[in-house]
């Protein structure tokens, strides 16, 4: 199979390419990084790379972004950062691509714990990976083509502690290369409209 | 108490404006009709209108926009409504509230069925209404001075069945009356944080 993973260099992604590359082709693609790059918050970035790249047999987006502030603090224009990243940009993703998958490909995108349980700064993330969740659930029974879409739900990762360790206080972080698993499982397998809960224990 | 209840000429809106007067002073409002005009929509209106009513117990928002079509063809204009209105609208309408609103008060916001059972032209109601459930159950664990916020998810009205019963085939409906006393829960129960779901049956 031909499969696009969006933010191939990244934590996760680069554990997933690494994943999928022993018996697929992996066109690797970044926002600078990358065979090709992409800006999944511009619908016409999404265009030319898709075009570039030709037909697909999966489609994997790790990337995304949001921003974190409290409620009392957080302005629209930080709200608009993961409306347009996190949510639109893998909505658009998702929309566009069915152009460019190949009958019964895949689509799996990215949301997070914080939809499940609240961290302080986290109430855009918690909403918006809430949202992408509902959506891949909706959007699953529209698809043509026998063409499935899920997202993954990682926890903290343990390689991102250094960076985020201190938003997730007492949660149980999962190896980048562990978090894969959940993007083969849903772009190989047959499950549709899921998301994959890429944590275990409170 | 003094409860704000905004959509209180709409369909759900005017069932609990009227279970909530019999023991309560509510003010009613609407983007035209009502004591108060407020669009949801624009943060400055609902800075005006709580301005001029002054402090409150409740506010209930039985108000939202979003807008059906196929996943094909729904564009970003489409889903802005939705995000302006449903999602950040009431989310809006939540952040300047808690200016307004005395210790103890609450917060009661609209989500809908249809973020937890797919129907064809739903995929942006789908996600902004999930949105919308994960924001309030993010959000009430930052919330000063006791605080509350939950939503309400009715299943369609059977008062509505006449407009948008096509879109909901086979579904069970509920009338706005039984719908209202998930608000009334909300509003005059100690719960937080929390989805009611106005819908029984599949
Ligand atoms: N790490 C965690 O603990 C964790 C937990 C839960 C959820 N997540 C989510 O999982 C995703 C991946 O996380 P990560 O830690 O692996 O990220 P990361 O290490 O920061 O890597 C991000 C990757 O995404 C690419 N990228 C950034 N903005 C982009 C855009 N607008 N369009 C296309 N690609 C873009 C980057 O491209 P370049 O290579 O060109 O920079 C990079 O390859 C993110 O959405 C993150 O929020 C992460
Ligand atoms: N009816 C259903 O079957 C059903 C099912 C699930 C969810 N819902 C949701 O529940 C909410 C109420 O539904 P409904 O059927 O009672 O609605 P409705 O009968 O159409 O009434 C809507 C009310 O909201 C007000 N309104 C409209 N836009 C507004 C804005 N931008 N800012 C402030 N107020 C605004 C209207 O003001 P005016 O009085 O000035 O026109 C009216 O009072 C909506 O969000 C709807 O999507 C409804």
């Amino acid at each position: 199979m031909k499969i696009l993973v969006i933010g191939a260099a990244g934590t996760i992604g680069s554990e997933v390419t690494q994943a999928l590359q022993e018996q697929h082709e992996v066109v690797m693609a970044g926002k600078s990084s990358g065979d090709v790059q992409i800006d999944i918050t511009d619908p016409n970035s999404i265009h030319a790379a898709l075009d570039k790249i030709g037909k697909l047999d999966g489609i994997i987006c790790a990337a995304g972004d949001v921003v974190f502030n409290t409620f009392e603090k957080i302005s629209r224009e930080e709200w608009d950062v993961g409306i347009n990243s996190r949510l639109m940009g893998q909505v658009n993703l998702a929309q566009i691509a069915l152009s460019y998958l190949n009958d019964n490909g895949s689509i799996t995108l990215t949301s997070g714990i914080v939809a499940d349980y609240p961290i302080a700064y986290g109430v855009s993330a918690a909403t918006l990976n809430g949202a992408l969740e509902h959506f891949v659930m909706a959007v699953s029974h529209e698809l043509p083509r026998g063409i499935r879409i899920n997202a993954v739900s990682p926890t903290v990762v343990s390689e991102s502690l250094a960076t985020y360790g201190d938003y997730f206080p007492g949660f149980h972080s999962m190896a980048a290369k562990d978090v894969a698993k959940s993007y083969l499982r849903s772009t190989l397998g047959i499950e549709n409209g899921q998301t994959f809960k890429a944590f275990a224990g409170n």
